[in-house]
């Protein structure tokens, strides 16, 4: 059984998304009070209320949640299935699994584990995976285990089957906290649950490798980081998170490098807590963040 | 009668506040759609579901508002005046009349009235007032009306007495753009509707007169800027929007000052623009920004 | 004979870059003090001690400055020249010239015009060139001559040959406030002096048309810009100045294109001014900017 | 003796500051010379070029500086001490020694732990002080000394005595990450070296205890943090380097400080940096920072 924590006990977060449609707000808020739950906070975004998209994040309190979810779960696809909504309900008591996937890189790790520590993450932490050692004394210190799959050789079906056979059934999302191997559709469809990326960006763009000399060539005067979903389209996916750090010509590449991290590791780890609060949304490319 | 714009016709804004129980959303949400009303933008949130306070700001769309709002002004009455809350109700496509005070710093009243002018505040100005007449040219280039009301001499009551016979039943809000006299309990009174200020701001922060000098003595890194509504506590009153802009060592005193006006155009326009589109709900000492 | 103002009066801006190699910073200011200067700024930074390249500005008084130019300047290309750096003499009290070339968009515009207004930009403002006539009225207001040099039809040739004889020996530098026509090369031949130009910029890139359309596709959430020279390469020149600011999801196309609005003519603002103020040295590329 | 590393071998940092005069910088730049040095950064200021204050910071490389620093100073000595000004010349390649005192907040105290284990903090760590024991197995983990000096009771001098003993000889510079204990002025003067503190800081200021809970009544906008020299003027010493972060009325106090706690730990962290990188020039009650 899911380990549950005193934080949020009785709460539950409502998604519900699709075809906008008058009453929807209406429908969604009688159903939670016939269900004996009080909103606690309501976010609703529509992109057009004509024609257009809805989306919805509701968190209520209801005393006895855990008992009555199948209920409320039943109620919910008898009011909204027929409209033809997405929805879904989660217990704010039962935090998400996340697995860290790392190269050599430690600080977007380190942030996130020591964030955890701290309990500002509502996720429990079943493993860590990298294709490299040097984490893993770290990684033990905080109590998590430490999975090492070397990812050698231009073949990375085995290291992806092993790892794919290490998530299966035991996470619910996976962060790639500066994980530098690219991962293949193949992969992505056998994990099933949602990947989140960090990566620098740059104005402008730079593509390929070494981008922090390219930026330091082109004299940027920011430098920034993405947080994003994975897709099959490398560092394409919907953009959960962004932000910038002010550079000046006296930063050398490995002084833009070293101040990117700060970047990715702020960018990263609200990205994470956001997922993991159920606060985004996916829509197409785009994401709805409340 | 009241000018419409094109600009969200048929489009109203209702803000909901007071002790929170559970229920309110869907009697909102309710009334709305038995009013052939469609939900395009619902803010919600509770300081705490047991027994806190509760804000809601929805807009929602209805084909014929203006002949409507009666009812539903009359539905809304019925509904929630016996649950103890507070509610208004605007039709969007009527702009807010914006009176500005300024003194002789022009920098704010210029911010907005480009905005204005670029159609970006959603209000219309009937009158410019200034103690001073150096803005008078560049205000009657924007084709608004300037009056020149001086406050000299110690007793400030006759100004103040001229002051709120202008503004007497013309506006609905008025902006101190660095208006530089102290307004007594009685005008506030007299005026009888929102009034929303800015000032400089410093961390620590610097109390009476010159404060970039004593800024610049102190060093400050930040400088900044406060938009609240005006109370009778002189620049204590709540918290609309605040920012700050980063200083050195090498800015004198000047410096700070010239760019700590850039800071405070930025931030009372945010506060102007977040005021008329009635994204500010007040209560107590705090707002609560939706 | 150019103007000058009271301001910077007996103050000189000296720029020297080149190769570096030990003792140049002890040369020019063993050349300073001997022309009896004393100076009031120096910053100084060399990409590498070793091999690297050297750049200086120092801004230095001296009593009766402009009788003593030439004998400084004469000072400067004995002592600096020998040792392959090239350099720059200006007198702070002059001026630069400023052209601004711009389309429909006034924001960038209007913002320039005013800061000059309120004296923090050090420039003389001999024109404005549009290849519209929607601004003229406001920039006249600013009592600044207009000119319309219309720019319709494929070939551009004779819109920019009639707008270099404009230029022609009446500005020091242009400013390209959204002016939204390409220009060839041989236009950037025949003008000779810096362009200065904004344009949008997004985390990642999107090129071509309608890029806040794009923007909004993708859900970024940093909207930024970016001023730069104008090189022959569109877009590509160096980059003097960047900025962003939030974006969420709630945030149209047209959100999105107005906020932008208020980071290009911050970010350009700041580039004009520190390009009039001698702060930025060209470098490939690349800028230092002082 | 003490520990060199590799980076900055050779490389000298030297602070100038006193009474302006004209041919302080070619002064210096002439030493430099004379003695082979090779200027890599130079940074100057004055706070007025007639009858101010004059600042200067120059790194400069100097094969073989080890064996030449004491004819360096005392040419420094022979030429400066005349002018009136304070110099201090340092070996860059001698990490200065840092030591931590913290109470029970682990967030300043790992960052700059972690800082350092990353190799972004030119210092060496001899010791951390707590009147708490809860940090030790962190402390330890990295492999610093942990040293627990209970504070209770009204009578700190014993406690004070004991740290200064532990301090005394030890260490270069002490910081306060969330060193909870009010410091004696007796205690100041017996540990000779700088401390450094951080504390959270408002806009507006907020005075006394439960701070964080002051900023929610009032509902700020913005919550930050300032690092500053430690005088006998609790909180009121020269500032190094203030930022915020934005915050909203959804903020509950805990969630304040959870997110004041990461404006903390980068501020103090930047602090931290410059000064151990000679980047801070202390004068009254401001500082230069270059």
């Amino acid at each position: 059984m899911a380990p549950h924590t005193d934080a949020n006990r009785d709460e539950a977060c409502l998604i519900v998304h699709g075809p906008d449609r008058p009453g929807i707000v209406a429908a969604v808020a009688a159903l939670i009070t016939r269900n004996q739950g009080n909103v606690v906070t309501l976010d609703q975004y529509s992109s057009d209320p004509s024609g257009g998209d809805f989306f919805q994040r509701v968190v209520f309190s209801r005393p006895g949640l855990t008992v009555a979810l199948p209920d409320i779960q039943a109620d919910l696809a008898e009011t909204l299935d027929p409209l033809g909504l997405a929805w879904s309900l989660t217990d704010r008591s039962v935090p998400k699994r996340m697995a860290i996937m790392v190269s050599t890189s430690d600080h977007c790790l380190l942030e996130l584990l020591w964030r955890h520590r701290r309990g500002e993450l509502p996720v429990t932490i079943p493993m860590i995976i990298s294709n490299h050692t040097n984490t893993a004394e770290d990684v033990r210190a905080f109590g998590i285990p430490f999975f090492h799959v070397p990812a050698t050789g231009p073949d990375k079906s085995k290291a992806e089957a092993e790892i794919a056979r290490l998530l299966d059934g035991n996470v619910d999302f996976v962060v790639l906290a500066r994980y530098m191997q690219i991962l293949s559709p193949d992969f992505l469809d056998a994990v099933g649950v949602p990947l989140i990326n960090i990566h620098h960006s740059f104005l402008p763009a730079f593509i390929g490798a070494a981008p922090y000399r390219k930026a330091k060539e082109r004299g940027v005067k920011l430098i920034g980081a993405t947080a994003h979903y994975v897709t099959k389209d490398l560092d394409e996916g919907p953009i959960i998170e962004q932000d910038v750090a002010r550079a000046t010509h006296a930063y050398s590449a490995a002084d833009l490098q070293a101040r990117g991290a700060y970047v990715e590791r702020a960018v990263l780890s609200r990205a994470v807590q956001w997922h993991a609060e159920d606060r985004v949304i996916r829509h197409g490319n785009q994401t709805i963040v409340f």
